[in-house]
């Protein structure tokens, strides 16, 4: 019998996780300034979350599967209320497999000769088992699944004595995916790859500076002014300031174009870019090519909102809100049998019936993956007597795995590899399907160049030696 | 320490329950339809819920403080999947006082002279004190504080012997408004007071008859076909099939009219009205009287999103989304302390910088009762650079009590009953602050002489020699 | 799939309820002190745990299903320690049935015309669905099916207005056993039944008036020189210090006998006798009479210790611990099957093999009430070598049902009536069993006729017109 | 605030933990029978329990803190009941420090270049330090403070490819006490130090080879022919049977003599020897001497019980039961201030008044590390009327530190380090106090020299190159 969450209804790609950091040069409530940026981050990982602090001289850490709120409230009470600190790194976390492992939740941390480190990662690594045999090699044990031991694995068995240079040569060992937050010692570490797959923002305030995925989680701290640590940038924050440094060149970018599709909270920026406004003017873009007549246009809740937003403006058609979605529906369950999948959509989402009733309806979401919940989607404004449903993605067809942090279902599952949008229409009954262009999309970011789009198009940034499965 | 929960933000009215019930000729699943109907209900009572069926005879009870999920999933559990019955009825409660008290929770299940009754009430009685004298005088003992209870009492010491005979001259002792599903023996009985304050929705299915407050409770039973029980109407359903009798006339109509305005989901019909479409209705007659020039619409969101729609496509203005809400602020934890207010509109709402940035916007949300959110809700808008903000509420200054089931503040605490509009611009830092007007909302709404407006005009649909306090 | 609790074992009969009350002249930590007196009365009751207080002027009660610190320990926390009060109530209660009905939990708590009342019963009625029907008919509703509840009624529906011939009157209406202590306004007030069927202690300290079941429950509170609350008193305890009355002439005492042979802890006082001093007399008193030959002779931890050692002493045979009882099987938790049974005595007791083996064995228990665990004991003492098992019983043959409290099984489950003791231990698979007589036990108790023992005599203190079966 | 035990009184030295495993040539529910074997060994360790076990060609690993049925009782669910398995292994902790260290308990579960491993220990390194230092410069990362993990990163780091080979070796670098089982691939490996400081069995049924710390924990498999593992045996049990080699040869055997004194359980064999027989003896040994005349002699119970019956069998003075122990007194709750101990002491065990009024009483019990309890119960007994109160101690002075997996207080805290027994006396209030000499206690064990009784010498069986504080 397994917890289903409404939520976690497998039709959208899952992020792996956010990560979040505060250094402070005087003490404060470290825990609790972590749970409030932690809960902001909340849509990057639902299944378990973990903060490490420094605390007299040591790091402790304190982590559970579950959401911020459960795992974290502890930092609210009145007795813990009083843990100050001066610095600490936390994590949300989507976990694909092993669910229950409570050695992957994040941070991970460990001593080595290198030290007291505590660390946490988004992303994934692309050379994950070759780095994995390496450290094997040489007699690690791996307690977890996760790519981040390994990367403390790497730092441990490194032969550089001095810490930055032993850090400088793991992280040219990694490939991939990694946006990381590490506590050495009384420092706090900032990396981003070279790559700058995974967002990661810096921010300063009074006498705090705090890293976070996006920035909704500074919007928290009142912290309104933050840059993107640059891909390949270490950032190190300690009694004398703030430093940075360069691991390696970053010779050319290729940021997860999903963080704008899909990922992001629409308040947030990432990659320099309002996510809000990116998607507005991808529905935009849909309607530029629009061939069919329509009476409304409304978005599948919420994560077509903003592209719906633009494609009624650009088109003229009036917007509407057709699907009402039930704000309770993220609280998890168990559900009786696997069959019940409707159900759960319906519990999710309803039509509003006088909106729907006798209207040709263009639907937007952002994303098309297995097309499931499509079909139920397309099924309910059918009972509510929609006369036709014209999908619209804000994406093109995802068809290839991602290497770098996003879980992709496997190339079969992918609806758009074994079906055409005709086809993809007539399976999940609705009037059309339609995506938007790698081109459109490419116009819309402007400097398309400097993004990964890889589970479109096939062409990742680097020639993939090998394929992690998680 | 009290737990918090972020959507309990006490700037809304307060709604105390929903209700449904569901008869069946055969065996089925009962209490697992009824976990899915009052999942649909959930906002409507966030504190509590609990279901009677009737099982082997007897009638069983379960109910706990809670969500939905918490106190019901057990019903999905493979062990508990199993138990069948043909009757049963459910509530989810928001409760102001005695939070901690169980005896307060719904359905509330006794046996006395007249059988083993179950019983769920949507409502309140405006003459509390005087059937609880009366009921006080013939000896009974209250374990509970909730009006719900006191109808239990009143039935088993009537004198007559017939059981209908016994509920209708009970009704007839009630004052107020009472939406009340009934399992007695083996038949289960829906009740709603003459003026038909609170809605309940009847509708059938196969061999099961379905109760419920709101149309989309009906939804998820796939349930599209229903009508409202009728004021003063008693249906009863039993082996016999379903009955309508009238235990009193309705001489006049007095919907609740904040049911449309705030309690109800969009995608529901309440009084026969789709709940989003009136909304829309008061969003365009709001824009319909607007003086100032403003470049965008936007909503509070979840609250003022349907009127927003309305007022944006009235006024011709761009509908903009510049406040993004935290899918995850339902969930409830430990606040530090009180003052943190502001923090927890924080974590809830949080403003697009790009979109709200220099602009000059007309901010809706359905009403305003103390005034302390929107305050921190203009704060926020105007940190992200909004130039003007123009707060526009779909309904009337609230200035009156309840009597009815709806928890207003007291009067003092009605920003309505101490300011202008004026005066409530300035204390909350808006630009401007407007109301829809009564009459405009009688406009929209039509058949208005049907509906209770008590709390924005005083006049209620009859003299109120008592008030009570919860 | 239900709880099972290894203590829970069948193989006893259950008592009802611990009971506790304190009356502080001065604020105390009220439920402080109540949690530590009904954490001493445990053993009467592990299924579910309540207090009531008087606080600011109302009463507040607290109760749940569980074991009392699993319930209570929140008085212990350091935010509820401070809650501070006068006058308080407590109960422990075995439940034989609607485990799961927290509405049968005690304290029950009403307001009625004769004000805010709770109350605490250890006992119970012999006329319940007398005094049952006389309340429905006056149109009382029944929430609980605890016979504790009808008091509040008759209290309720007494036509006396002043309150202490209300409570006379009623408690003159009840029949059976009945230890009660209840909180009415700032007063405290204990009842014994006229036949003090059940224990009733009261102790003073400092400006404190304690009243418990059992005399374990005062001295954890240093409490060590209490007298029995009378049959037929009512002591009330308030501002004006503590009075005696009495509501009914006493006649003839009937207190419970199985409170000295298994029910009280061995520490405590019961009926104005040491608990372990009577169980050592009743060991010795079976020796008196032995027929066979043995080495050793042991008990059935922990029922049989005390009189094992009376018994030792007596026949001059070496006492020994053949038997370990694992510390930790109080705890509960769920068996797959009710087949293994075999596997919870297991978990429970372990022969020491070094001490059984070869070995003639006198066995001492206190009684026996169906015969399946002795026969596993006897099992176990068997593949430990044990040569001959003889089993001993400090108690006559359970044959008769209780009305007064006490959950005895039915009577065809009862192994007396189906068998004589030879037949007995050829079922169990011992060498012999014998009984303690009547004549003995009554030898050994000194003021017998004081002494209701109808569960082996059938001789009841007057004629029981109705059988409860709970 | 911390949850205190009451049974976690600090009065006694604490054990390490107790560990199981099963070997079943066909599968089984192997999780439900480690349960029944972990629950059998709770009073080894009771902060923490976990299990892993072989299934579908991988290891699954479960564990967290708490008792055994808090933990495990998911594998009697019907859900899980299902679990089959060949091969698994479990541990109960007492976890000295770092309570909350999820990454401590054990099982300890890591792929390596060895393959994927779970290892479960009973003891302590004497040279973990040392080890600790040659992981560290290899590179390893420790996540734990347990040496457990150690254990496996010499495992990981050897160069020897043939796994045996490795074991060995890694063996071979261990100093101290370690009873090891371990799941490798679809084996199970026990290993028992040379010294054989802990116990380990070994016995067998049908198909299954089981090993547990105790025998009382192979009895619940009605397993009661078992032998134990020899210091410096390692058994491999897989496909082609049971295998026994010895890693290292036993020069000479140092059996912790306090498994005999206090850690085991009374019905239990160890290191050969019935736990409760030898206890009896040293109570017979203890009356030898006898200096005072008294009326009486009694336990703390439980640890005295067994020594008091052979003191009490050797002095022919009478035994009596004078302290009753609460039986619900282990359940864990939060106590309110550390100043409480002396309420924590009342809560747990009570004087019988009536048995210790105006008696020069013999008080037996196992050990006295702090004296802190010793004097409350001495108070308790006075506050009763006992006359003269003589402590005799069933073992020599406790004087120096455990490096072999015994938690001992400091030096410092040790009361024999600080006085005399005549002081002792004085400062417990005690009319006398006297231990068990190390002579007799040699004298009653017979091959004396095959035990450690360095706590009270000060001889450990080898130098001790470095403390451990844990």
């Amino acid at each position: 019998m397994e917890k289903n969450n409404l939520d976690d209804d497998n039709s959208k790609p899952k992020h792996y996780c956010g990560i979040a950091g505060i250094y402070s040069d005087s003490l404060t409530k470290i825990p609790e300034k972590l749970f409030y940026t932690l809960f902001s981050l909340q849509h990057r990982g639902q299944e378990s979350a973990g903060i490490s602090y420094y605390e007299d001289g040591s790091i402790r850490t304190y982590k559970d599967l579950g959401m911020v709120p459960a795992v974290l409230s502890r930092y609210l009470e009145k007795d813990k209320q009083n843990i100050v600190s001066r610095i600490g790194i936390g994590h949300v976390k989507y976990s694909t497999k092993d669910k229950n492992k409570i050695e992957n939740v994040q941070p991970i941390h460990a001593v080595s000769n290198k030290g007291d480190i505590a660390i946490v990662h988004n992303g994934a690594l692309s050379n994950s088992s070759e780095v994995r045999k390496l450290v094997f090699d040489k007699g690690a044990i791996l307690q977890s699944t996760a790519d981040t031991e390994i990367i403390l694995h790497l730092l441990a068995i490194s032969e550089e004595k001095e810490f930055k240079k032993a850090l400088f040569n793991t992280l040219n060992l990694l490939e991939g995916a990694f946006s990381l937050l590490l506590i050495k010692d009384d420092s706090l570490i900032a990396v981003r790859d070279p790559y700058g797959f995974k967002p990661l923002y810096v921010g300063k305030k009074d006498d705090m500076v705090v890293f976070a995925s996006e920035t909704c989680a500074l919007d928290i701290l009142k912290i309104f002014d933050a840059r993107e640590v640059e891909p390949g940038e270490v950032i190190t924050v300690d009694r004398h300031g703030m430093r940075s440094d360069f691991f390696a060149k970053s010779t050319a970018r290729s940021c997860c174009v999903f963080e704008l599709i899909y990922f992001g909270r629409p308040d947030s920026s990432i990659f320099g870019k309002s996510v809000h406004s990116m998607r507005k003017k991808m529905g935009e873009a849909l309607a530029e090519d629009e061939t069919v007549e329509a009476d409304i246009v409304m978005a599948v809740p919420d994560s077509g909102n903003s592209s719906a937003l633009g494609y009624a403006e650009k088109s003229g058609l009036p917007l509407e809100y057709g699907l009402s979605r039930n704000h309770y529906a993220g609280r998890s369950f168990i559900m009786p049998t696997k069959e019940q999948r409707e159900l759960m959509v319906r519990m999710k989402l309803n039509p509003v019936k006088d909106v729907v009733k006798g209207k040709k309806i263009i639907l937007i979401d952002d994303s098309l993956v297995r097309g499931t919940t499509a079909r139920l989607i397309v099924k309910l404004l059918g009972e509510a007597g929609a006369k036709e449903v014209h999908l619209r993605l804000s994406s093109p067809e995802v068809k290839f795995p991602c290497y770098f942090g996003i879980n992709i279902p496997t190339k079969e599952d992918l609806i758009s590899n074994r079906m055409s949008p005709e086809l993809i229409a007539q399976h999940i009954g609705a009037s059309s399907v339609r995506f938007l262009s790698m081109e459109k999309i490419k116009k819309v970011i402007e400097n398309a160049d400097d993004f990964c789009a890889a589970c479109f198009t096939g062409n990742y940034p680097f020639e993939i030696k090998e394929a992690t499965d998680d």
